[in-house]
């Protein structure tokens, strides 16, 4: 488990187990390495799950059986398994792709006595290989003979791309007169962007609550955490959130999305997936510098989200990080060719942590370099920019752009 | 020079002046290095000028200038002059850049004896400094005394910045009886996007041509040029495109755009600037490769827009590029993150040159990993999505993403 370097968060020591869900995982020679490659969580009868996927034309095949299977899953079959692998994407396979998706979803049906719409399959790595499907076929008794319900840490190390730290956490809180249990796991690194970009995460609760607010709460959870971070502007085919909730913990099942019930677990929720994302940026291919973009005083959301993302995405701005030079002539560029076009570059502000750079169009009077040079050495910077013409906000998570970026994206194939 | 690696060009062999148009350069201490930083270029009473500049909102002190002097120039006092410095950008610099743009066209206008608002501004070099006013000042006196009219070999040289070779271009052609001349000079190699992004090009002939025709011909050129191009998807605050038209060859003046003349002259204009724009791209920050992405039949220009930038701007792609490695994954991803809705990936194709990568939403039967890697390992490679439900098409010039794209924008300042 990646130590918790935020300090809104108490540190858990450990993964807790969620009652009614087990965890198996095996190496099936999907990764050239023999590392484990192949997870499976099972989910007790009445756990309820919803999802968000990618938006990426090009789905990859696990992502269209997926959604297919938990949009027409009926009350009395509900999803019982997730299989997932890693080592090999399954996307822009074709029908092929689509057809070994279902093969495994239906050989682990059969072996788990269930039906094969009750099985979601995963799949992340790289695109375009035909996937070994009965590699991973012949691997399903292993993994179903390594079920335990505290295998959390070896299914977060299973689910690993070019990510180097595991990424989970586990949270505990009282709802009502009852102990909840929240634990997470994700994965991603390079291909990180909104809208659910090559990251996976698997969240689950004990809590009891009714599937139409599981489902509204994964999007407030998503919006508050998975899509504000962003490695480089990539959108993968293979994304996926899901949610669980098994409903074993013994509290009253939450029904009312105003019950202070509702409010206390999406909180919980949103710490638990904003830990998981910004550790997601913290393991950004070549990182070395956690980046906050805060966009305020706007119109409305989406010009703050223009520039905030003009700023995270810049090579040029990544590489001045990386540099720690305070060559805050790229930020303002990135700025002006956000693409809000109506943009009046005399009365906004930025800063650099604490240190004022910009006011009336050019740089403020109080900066100096040696103040910019102090904030850009640090590993964590926040860059804020004030629009100074509303009352929106908006706030990114990025990293900077390194050797190792390159490094890492010229190597990973071979 | 730098050569012409293009089969459509022919080698011109030298620079040739452009009648009406006098050249002079200069080291007037603004880079550090003691090189040529300061060019100046004269035109006679006759010339006309048009432009086109930059759409970032932080656009420059001396682009503030250059607009006002463009659009508010009385026919009996047309632009006489302009004046580039590189190392500094005077963007960023708020109201103080701004005196300091007007200061120096109010004193090359005194040397000069001809009014300000003759005088057109440009910079380009590191953002948000003071611009070293007084020593381009004082150096004015030195480039008007080198003015001559063969200097643009020199002039290509002095407005380099992080540009590894100078880029121009000559180009003679008939309409009717007489021979007119163009010759262009450009600089960029960073912060390279569509809409004009850190690159400035003064091209300039002798052909005598409306002003209202010449207006409508930046437009035409630029659009199949220099908007084109892309190196990091990063637009500056400085990009102007200036075209210049001394009307001294002796040809009957272009009054009608749909006269043979006009046809013939903006043909050789877009043939020159995308000379130029090709020239700017094979010496992009770091580039090793030229891509050349295509999107032809869509529905619109804008969805083939859409997807060919998301390809030429993904980071992923670039350093497969890079790599040599055919990770085609990767620019499926970009078509399928592009953002066009509706886009079936069933019925497109992808080729690499000439080889069918993708069809029917997977690898195509044909394609191996063996001719992948055969067009991959070429120094000029061809990127063609065709999109199958329309006639529309758009091409877009970049290049790849390596170690040395990080190094030469994490040394810029140093």
């Amino acid at each position: 488990m990646s130590l918790n370097s935020d300090s809104s968060f108490t540190s858990f020591g450990q993964l807790l187990p969620i009652k009614g869900i087990n965890l198996g995982t095996a190496a099936a020679g999907i990764k050239k390495s023999n590392h484990k490659d192949l997870l499976l969580i099972t989910l007790s009868k009445g756990a309820r799950v919803t999802g968000v996927f990618t938006q990426n034309r090009f789905c990859a095949a696990p992502i269209i059986v997926a959604k297919e299977h938990i949009l027409k899953k009926h009350p009395k079959f509900p999803i019982r398994a997730l299989i997932i692998n890693t080592g090999n994407a399954n996307a822009g396979t074709g029908e092929e792709g689509i057809t070994n998706a279902r093969s495994i979803c239906a050989e682990l049906a059969q072996l788990l006595n269930c039906k094969v719409s009750q099985v979601l399959p995963f799949s992340t790595g790289v695109i375009m290989e035909p996937l070994p499907v009965e590699r991973i076929i012949s691997t399903l008794p292993t993994v179903i003979a390594h079920l335990r319900p505290d295998n959390w840490f070896s299914a977060a190390q299973t689910i690993l791309t070019t990510d180097i730290v595991p990424k989970a956490i586990s949270k505990k809180i009282l709802l009502g007169d009852s102990t909840v249990t929240i634990t997470g796991i994700a994965k991603g690194s390079g291909m990180i962007h909104p809208n659910m970009a090559t990251m996976l995460c698997y969240l689950a609760t004990d809590a009891a609550i009714s599937q139409p607010l599981l489902q509204e709460m994964i999007h407030n959870v998503a919006d508050s955490s998975f899509n504000r971070i962003t490695v480089d502007g990539d959108t993968s085919t293979n994304d996926a959130f899901i949610l669980i909730a098994t409903g074993e913990a013994g509290n009253v099942e939450i029904l009312d999305k105003e019950s202070l019930e509702y409010r206390e677990l999406q909180y919980a929720m949103i710490e638990v997936a904003v830990y998981l994302a910004k550790a997601i940026i913290r393991d950004g291919e070549g990182a070395t510098k956690f980046i906050t973009v805060k966009v305020e005083g706007g119109k409305d959301s989406e010009e703050c989200a223009k520039i905030a993302y003009a700023i995270a995405h810049s090579p040029l701005v990544k590489t001045a990080f990386f540099a720690s030079d305070p060559n805050l002539g790229r930020i303002i560029a990135a700025i002006g060719y956000a693409g809000v076009v109506d943009l009046d570059i005399n009365t906004l502000q930025l800063y650099l942590d604490d240190v004022l750079v910009v006011e009336n169009g050019g740089r403020a009077a109080s900066y100096s370099e040696q103040k910019g040079c102090r904030v850009m050495s640090q590993p964590e910077i926040t860059v804020r920019v004030v629009l100074n013409r509303g009352r929106n906000s908006t706030t990114v998570w990025t990293c900077d752009f390194s050797y190792d970026y390159i490094k890492i994206n010229s190597d990973y194939r071979s």
